[in-house]
């Protein structure tokens, strides 16, 4: 069965939620509304958190396994990053793809610059990064990155739009961090660490911008930048973090963006481990580590940081448990259907969205009382990204 | 025709009133978009950052000295708190008053609730809180606060939001400090905190939602409140904070709200004295004081934390002083004319918008250069409020 068919399948079964295409195209905020990733049929739900209601689906949007959202600064705009190297600009209003271009072979998320100007991509096939102009997707920078010994250009991951017009990036191939710095288009100022450990595999940014953090694939420990001192240079912290010397079995990497931040701590998904690491953010030294269900993969505080919540990897990934960031004790467990894969809250916190994937439902939670608010029917949904994104440093 | 043109002509049919705001009533985002009060017109502005340019004005709005302005959770409606009770709901899109009541006799800010629904009210004439749906205005709650000396119910000052549909106030009169949980709303759960010090002018509430921090205006020392333990009640800090033994001539005492947070650190206005104090945020001691230009009133932090921007009293309000927050040295200042107001940054930080009243003006900077990159005329500007404001605790 191709894609076409999966599709032709999957809209015949899921006909009624086509049918409220109406609700797209009106005078309305876009404060509250957010993007649903449906990812085997390379469509994406629009639905919005002031009543808990889909608005519409758009189809058409290629190989979205692994598929990433940024939106524009005034909101109106997704910029959709699929695998397949597809870069779409959706209209959150009026629920159109506004433009869709293949801009690369191989591609795995990217970034918008501070001022919203920019789009950047980073790409597997080729490696390097391509630069769009947000309004128009036209290409107006292109970074390419060295030959790895396949003779191919280095892999690019953990792409991220920092303070001061920069985007900071990992070389998966080579072992680098960039730091480019976009203020002139036609030169962009690139800063290169050599060195920065074996495989990176992905990469985030402390959310005040200060801090680019790359996991490594290839041994362990993380690689920090501070970007307050690049003059420093990259430091090595918790060198224990990673695969071990034991080579647990590693169902999948945790995603490093998910971090989580309350207070002086931060909570990162241990790999291989059951376990979810207390970490203090003024050393970067592990504190403690809280034993949780399985293997995590996201560990996502709420935006008030006094909840985590972690979800895991196959094949646990039926269950949610929630950690008291006061406390550091698990308050809340909660199994809710096979392949549970992403989570988002609301800009306050108030409620939280979560993908089931093999329930093909998202259900939200009042993260208060645990209790479900509602729940959408939505086709194997995966990542689930809120307009407030917008508005946020390093995503 | 598409949409968004059919949306738009029927718009501008049925509302005659839109042909003066030819730049309000379109289809559009909300993400970037603020508004400036005022104050001597009763009017507002609507303005957008990302060409910088603005979009329509509205009149009518009573008094607006001291105004303040929150969000609806879709970023669609302002909710205007005016001095003379005044309440105003303003559609952000079509640039018109949705409705305007009067609320109370004389009133002094207010705040909207986690899940959007609720409107509160600080009310000096009478003392109290209203509380009001945010949908229609209509009146869903009163919180009747206790009779002072003279046998008037206590003025409220300093409300804020807080997580888990908590607003939590201070009691100028009395010296209090409530919470109330508006979980029920037929029956809010109260808990009072008495003798918390002589006559708290003003509050704000960390970014994480927290703290709560009152300021006293009757005796030095600020009052404490960890939301997460309310039963450790209040706790005074910073002993020195406030007007002192001197008693030095104040000319104005600095807003709360405006306090700046990056990293450990949180920077205050001090009160009467030429100084930014930097604060250890983990124990509430003062590590340090910064000289500025004169006595300051807001001390507001970059989004990304890394510079606090500072405005001054009469009579040497014409002058802007940037504090970097990494060496905690003065980086920048700049002389713009009298009357600098207020400050608002974009919600990445790249740009900040700066009220100068005597000169009718609003001038907007790029944070990184120091260059102005554009000035609005304003009649006599003072508060700018950002719609990304919707997705933030404690405002």
């Amino acid at each position: 069965m191709n894609n076409c068919q999966r599709l032709l399948i999957s809209t015949l079964l899921f006909l009624p939620s086509l049918m409220i295409f109406a609700d797209c195209g009106t005078l309305r905020g876009t404060g509250d509304l957010l993007l649903i990733i449906e990812r085997m049929t390379g469509s994406v739900v629009i639905a919005e958190t002031t009543n808990n209601t889909k608005l519409c689906q758009l189809t058409g949007l290629g190989d979205l396994s692994h598929a990433s959202v940024v939106y524009s600064r005034d909101q109106r705009y997704a910029f959709v990053f699929g695998r397949d190297g597809g870069l779409t600009k959706i209209d959150m209003l009026l629920g159109q793809i506004n433009k869709r271009i293949i801009q690369s072979g191989n591609a795995i998320g990217g970034a918008i610059s501070q001022d919203g100007s920019l789009v950047a991509v980073s790409n597997y096939t080729p490696g390097g990064v391509n630069i769009f102009s947000s309004e128009t997707l036209e290409l107006v920078a292109k970074i390419p990155t060295p030959k790895s010994s396949k003779s191919k250009k280095s892999r690019v991951v953990g792409l991220t739009d920092a303070p001061d017009k920069r985007f900071v990036f990992s070389l998966f191939d080579t072992g680098e961090i960039w730091i480019a710095n976009m203020s002139n288009l036609k030169k962009p100022e690139i800063t290169k660490f050599t060195g920065i450990g074996k495989q990176p595999y992905d990469g985030l940014i402390t959310p005040d911008g200060r801090h680019y953090i790359a996991g490594l694939f290839g041994e362990d420990g993380l690689a920090l930048l501070d970007l307050w001192h690049p003059e420093k240079g990259i430091k090595r912290i918790l060198g224990n973090y990673g695969k071990g010397q034991k080579k647990l079995p590693v169902y999948k990497m945790p995603h490093l963006e998910g971090w989580a931040i309350a207070g002086n701590h931060a909570f990162l998904p241990a790999v291989g481990q059951h376990k979810v690491m207390v970490v203090n953010r003024n050393d970067w030294t592990q504190e403690k580590a809280i034993n949780v269900h399985s293997q995590p993969v996201f560990a996502i505080g709420r935006p008030d940081g006094r909840q985590v919540w972690v979800n895991f990897a196959f094949p646990d990934n039926d269950t949610i448990q929630v950690i008291d960031t006061d406390t550091l004790t698990i308050v809340k467990t909660m199994t809710l259907g096979k392949g549970i894969l992403h989570m988002e809250f609301t800009p306050r916190g108030e409620q939280v969205w979560i993908s089931v994937r093999d329930k093909d439902q998202v259900v939200i939670f009042d993260t208060q009382s645990f209790k479900s608010v509602n729940t959408l029917n939505v086709i194997k949904p995966s990542g689930i990204f809120n307009t407030s994104r917008a508005h946020k440093i390093g995503l």
